[in-house]
Formats: C-alpha cells, sequence, structure tokens
C-alpha cells in the first residue's frame, strides 16, 4: 500500500495536487485501501471511494480539471495508467433513451430534485452565457439562440425530440408563435410539462425516436444525443431527414468528445447516465452523409463550466430540504457528478456543440444569426 | 450512336435540359462522336469535346446545376453512369502545391489573367455576399470576417499558409496593424504580391509549408488546403499546431465535399487544378485531432456561385484584350471550369467550409464575431 500511495501521491504532484494538503484542491484521504483499485478501476473505483466518504475534496471541480490539462501521462510515464483511466472514464455524461428505464433511472429521479437545481424554465442542457449574468440569463439567451438558428416564424410546426419538462417547446411557442411535439422517454417530464406548458400549441408525446414518421418545419434536439450510441447515429439521422420538411432546418445540440472511441465511463455509467455514448465530429459528419447538410457548428464547451457549477450551487443550497427524501450518499454522488463534469468542461476535455442542418434538396445557404443577445431582453 | 443519343436525350430530359432546344441551359450538338465517350469517361470527355467546340451552352452553370440537383440517378436505372461520372468527377476544383510545377501550371497562367478576372484586392476564394452587393463588397467583408475571426489585435505576427498575392495579408496589416509572413509556390505571385503590398510589414516566401518551423500569434490559410491532399491532411495539422502559439487562433477556409472519398475529376485535374483533392468534415477533424480543437464552423458554399459569376463575368468581358496572349480553346476551358463550378456550389454539391481552431492549452472558449459586415466600411 506504501507504495501504491507514493505512486499516486507523485502522480498527483505533477498536477500540482497534494496528497492531505491545505488547498481546496487537495485530495483528504480518510482510507486510503481503494487507491490500489484506482489504478486498475479508474474512475468508477474512485467515484465510489468519494461516494462512500473515503476521500474528501472541497473543490472537486478544480481537481479533475487540473487532473485533465495537467496531462500527466506526459511528464510521469506510470502516470499514463492514471491519467487513461481518469480521463477516458469521464467522457459520457448523458442519459441514453434507448431504453425506457433510462427515463426511470435518471430523468424520474424526481422533479422535486430538478427544479430544485435548474433555472426556473427547467433546461438541463448547456447555458449561454457570452451575455448573461445568471444561469436564468444564460438559460433564455440559450433558447433564443437555438429558435434564431432555426429561422423560427409563427405558424411553424417544430419537432423536439427529447423535450426534457419543454423549456424549449415553451420558449419558441411563447416568443415565435409555433406549435410543437415534443418526445421524451420520461413520465415524470411528460406529467411536470403538460403542466408547465398548459395553454400553449404544445403536445408532449411518451415516445421512442424511431417511431417517428411526420412532417415538420423544424425538428430540434438538445442533449438528446448523447444517449443514441454510437450504433444508432445514422438511424436517428435518418429519422430526422425523414421527418424534415424540405425548407426546414434541424438543430442539433450535443456533448461530444475529440476521441473516435466507444464505450463510456463506468462510474457515470453506474450511477448518472447509464448507456449514453458521446460523439464526436467525425461521427456526426458520417451519421448525417446525404441526409442532411452540415451548415454551421459553433462549440460551446467553455459555457458547461459555469452551467454546471451554478447547478451545484443551487443543489447544495437545496439540500436541507431535499435530504428528506435522498440519504447522504446520493448527496455526495450528485456532487462527484456536477463538479467532475464542471472540471472536465472547464479543463476543455469535453465539447458541446451546436450544429444546424439543411435539408440537401435546399439550395438556398444558411446565414448565422448576428443577434446580440443582450439586446433582446424579454 | 443513335440508342447513345437516344440514352444521353433520355437522361438529360429528366433533369428538364434538351439535346438542341431553345432554352439557355439546353446543350447545343454540333457534332455526337463524344457522347459514347461521355458515358464512360464522364466529365473529361465532356469538357474536352466542350474544348473543342463539338457542343455549346449559353448558360453552362444553370446546366451543370440541373445535372446535379436532378439526382438523374434516382430517375433511371441506366443514369447512375452518367450521373456518376458527372457528379463524381466535378468535386476538385483548386491547386495542388505539393509539387512546384503546379504554381506554374496553374498561378503562373499570367498575372494578366487574374488581374482581369479577379476583384482588385485579387482575393482567389469565395466572398462572403451576405452584405455585399458587388465582388469588391464580397472580398472585403471576407477579409474582414477573417480578421475578426481571429481576434487580430495589433502587433500581433499571423502566418499565411498558400498567401496567393496577398490580399489577406495586406487587409490585415493596414486594418489590424498585424505583420505578415506568407508562403506561396508561385514565383509570379511572389513578384506581384511584393508589388502589391510595398511598404507594409509583410514578407513572402516561395515555400513549402513542411518547412516551416516558426511560432506566430495566429495562423490562417484560405484556399490552399484543397492541393494538400489526404496523405497529408495530418502533417499539415501538425506543422500548424506547431507554428501556433498557445493563445493562438487558426483560420482554415477551404472547399469540401460531403463524400469520404479519393480522387479527383479527370478533366479539371488535367486541365485546371492538377493533383487537388477536396476533404469531407470528418478528415478535418480526424487530422485536427488532438492537435488542434475546432471550435467554430461555417459552411459558406452558397457563396460560391456568385463569387464565381462575377469572375465568369470579369473574364468574359476582358476576352477582347485577353485573347492576344490566350487562344479560343483556353477561352472555351476557362469558360468551362468557372460555369461548372458555379454550378455545382449552386446545386450545394460542393461545400465552403470556415473552420476556427484553437490551440489545446487554451481554455478561454470561443466567442464567434457577431458584427454586421456592412456597418464596417472603408
Amino acid at each position: 500500500m506504501n507504495n501504491t500511495r507514493r505512486l499516486i501521491a507523485d502522480l498527483l504532484a505533477s498536477a500540482d495536487i497534494q496528497l492531505n494538503g491545505n488547498r481546496p484542491w487537495d485530495m483528504q484521504l480518510h482510507d486510503d485501501y481503494f487507491l490500489t483499485q484506482v489504478l486498475s478501476r479508474g474512475n468508477l473505483a474512485l467515484g465510489e471511494a468519494y461516494m462512500a466518504g473515503d476521500w474528501e475534496c472541497e473543490a472537486l471541480d478544480v481537481f479533475f480539471c487540473r487532473i485533465l490539462t495537467h496531462q500527466l501521462h506526459t511528464h510521469v510515464k506510470p502516470t499514463r495508467l492514471l491519467w487513461h483511466v481518469l480521463t477516458s472514464h469521464l467522457l459520457n455524461l448523458q442519459t441514453p433513451r434507448r431504453a425506457w428505464q433510462v427515463g426511470f433511472r435518471h430523468y424520474d429521479l424526481g422533479n422535486q430534485l430538478y427544479q430544485a437545481m435548474l433555472d426556473e424554465r427547467m433546461v438541463y442542457t448547456c447555458g449561454y452565457w457570452r451575455h448573461a449574468q445568471s444561469l436564468t440569463d444564460a438559460q433564455r439567451d440559450k433558447l433564443e439562440l437555438v429558435c434564431q438558428k432555426l429561422k423560427l416564424q409563427p405558424g411553424m410546426r417544430v419537432l423536439d425530440i427529447g423535450c426534457g419538462w419543454g423549456s424549449f417547446m415553451k420558449y419558441a411557442a411563447e416568443h415565435y408563435g409555433v406549435s410543437c411535439v415534443g418526445i421524451t422517454v420520461s413520465q415524470q417530464q411528460v406529467e411536470l410539462g403538460q403542466h408547465m406548458c398548459a395553454g400553449l400549441p404544445i403536445e408532449f408525446r411518451l415516445q421512442d425516436y424511431r417511431t417517428l414518421d411526420e412532417s415538420f418545419d423544424a425538428v430540434v434536439s438538445l442533449g438528446m444525443f448523447e444517449h443514441v450510441g454510437q450504433r444508432n447515429y445514422r438511424r436517428f439521422m435518418q429519422v430526422v431527414a425523414k421527418c424534415l420538411k424540405p425548407r426546414g432546418l434541424f438543430l442539433l445540440h450535443t456533448i461530444g468528445r475529440n476521441r473516435d472511441s466507444r464505450g463510456t465511463d463506468p462510474w457515470i455509467n453506474r450511477y448518472i447516465f447509464p448507456n449514453g455514448e458521446l460523439p464526436c465530429l467525425a461521427h456526426i459528419d458520417t451519421a448525417s452523409r446525404d441526409l442532411l447538410r452540415a451548415e454551421d457548428i459553433e462549440n460551446l464547451s467553455a459555457d458547461y463550466d459555469p452551467t454546471l457549477m451554478a447547478w451545484y450551487r443551487n443543489f447544495d443550497q437545496a439540500w436541507p430540504s431535499l435530504s428528506h427524501d435522498y440519504d447522504e450518499t446520493f448527496y455526495r454522488m450528485w456532487r462527484y457528478y456536477l463538479l467532475s463534469c464542471a472540471g472536465a468542461f472547464r479543463a476543455r476535455d469535453l465539447q458541446v456543440w451546436q450544429w444546424v442542418f439543411s435539408h440537401p434538396t435546399d439550395l438556398g445557404g444558411y446565414r448565422r444569426p448576428l443577434t446580440r443577445l443582450s439586446e433582446v431582453g424579454e
């Protein structure tokens, strides 16, 4: 154990992290039995030990950002092992919708939890912080940006694949006069979403995207592609192409990574998002080939850090009341999830892309919106 | 021959093109010996027959746009043949720089030709027509857009890979106070470029990009990647990554296609741009992986149609004086080149991308410029 502990200490030191140091990002060991397992089981062992309270870190986000940016493997030979497990296993951060139980596992954790953590519109994707000072404004600006990119016009009928609690549909219906159909695999999202969107021309459906076969003027998918899986990317694009009218635009908002690899982080997979898988740009290009034309791609990954930190602050502040329904292990699990992801985005190890696609038969060309969103207001 | 002629007539009819019809985009046959060859040799036979004067078409651009948008192969079984040769062979439209004789073959055709055809800045890449009414304004707006995307600041040192006659470097030096190093493989570009940029902190070099080994605050490459070739994409990105300072941005402006294939159109290859090869998005993603981070991608392909049409009008108007140095076959070759490419871009069969990359160690995030260029003026 002494050897293992020394090895881990050396590795962390090269990212300026100390074992039992006194800075916020240092790692406080309450036990060290799990260190050997970290070398073989990576983030699964590290995360489980954190949940069990065997180690602590005040600034978990900084801890992970340092590990990812210091690229330990380039400095110390044996670090490859740790660096590999820590990074390659931190790369799948969202839920699958392929299996219905996944809606149950993550999105049906309780609307109470998400109402406490998210902004009041309940947008559960990366905000747009270019002109925003608060989570509320960042999410409003993101929804406005998406509406502008889609060139929405009154009377359009819009499909939202993975609609969550309907935040996009509500904003688009209220501000752009469109009607919407949203599909989700979470029963709880449908129930609360219908309540939040009452009186608007918005239809919620519990439906798998593969069963869609209707025409829409525009299609949007925000933070759902992470659950599709590489084997289904082509199928997903075929469904979108089938549903999109010839003059329509499709906006795909998804987390991505810079690696062309399969698989998912075992800790995230077991405790947060079962069956998620993150695409690289080439995957999306290949999957959409001859079906949709890529017109515009924006990388917003630096915006996910403040989004996740805002969610963490909301969650942490609401904990006294949430703690009636969730136990201490859940708190540590959720904290680990939000802060490790914030660190990964801060290190720019994960990406967030907004792709705009046009229909291949539309020859008009696409112009990105130039509006400064701070001027829009509400 | 009658059977072949009937087959060709049927194929063209499905794109509403008539043999010897009276609309501008109809095909006027002066001879029909070459039709059989078109079925086997595609655009090489079609283009050579055009150069020889065996057929004519007033609106060649519309002719090609119709062929590409009507996707003949989906309507008539045997059309696959023609459609395949016409489209798959129309996809490489720019010069290689790998071999020095290429600079000689295309860019050293005579500055007189390019001075007559291009705008007064001599920008030989796609313009930006969002706010522009003329070729001059479209090229100015394109250069301004590139400067803004690169976040240029006074005192920066900028590398231009494939600098042409220096239009970008001149604009950037005059409007953003930067100094520039530009490399090209054309002796004539260096000579005229040095004259046009006299008095500015701009250095022209006759140099292959693979021999670069210096540090720059920003790197730009406009319309040169088409000549790099798939086998060299990785090498190209390695050179850029090596030359880019940690806070620097790299803008790649290139024609692209939607297919992951090798090869080049034999007519274009033989008569216009030897050894060109067009990338797809996935190629660029793969080539840049772990070297550069993709931050922003804009598809400007609809802008190449008006650019090429403006070049054609300039060329056609200047022909009376150019005809002292070039023969009638050259006129027909150049007309075929400019108008067939205009048709391919109008059909959105070819793409034009501006990629902005950041250095992987730069964690700050990237914001696309929101300036309306019509407000900039000069």
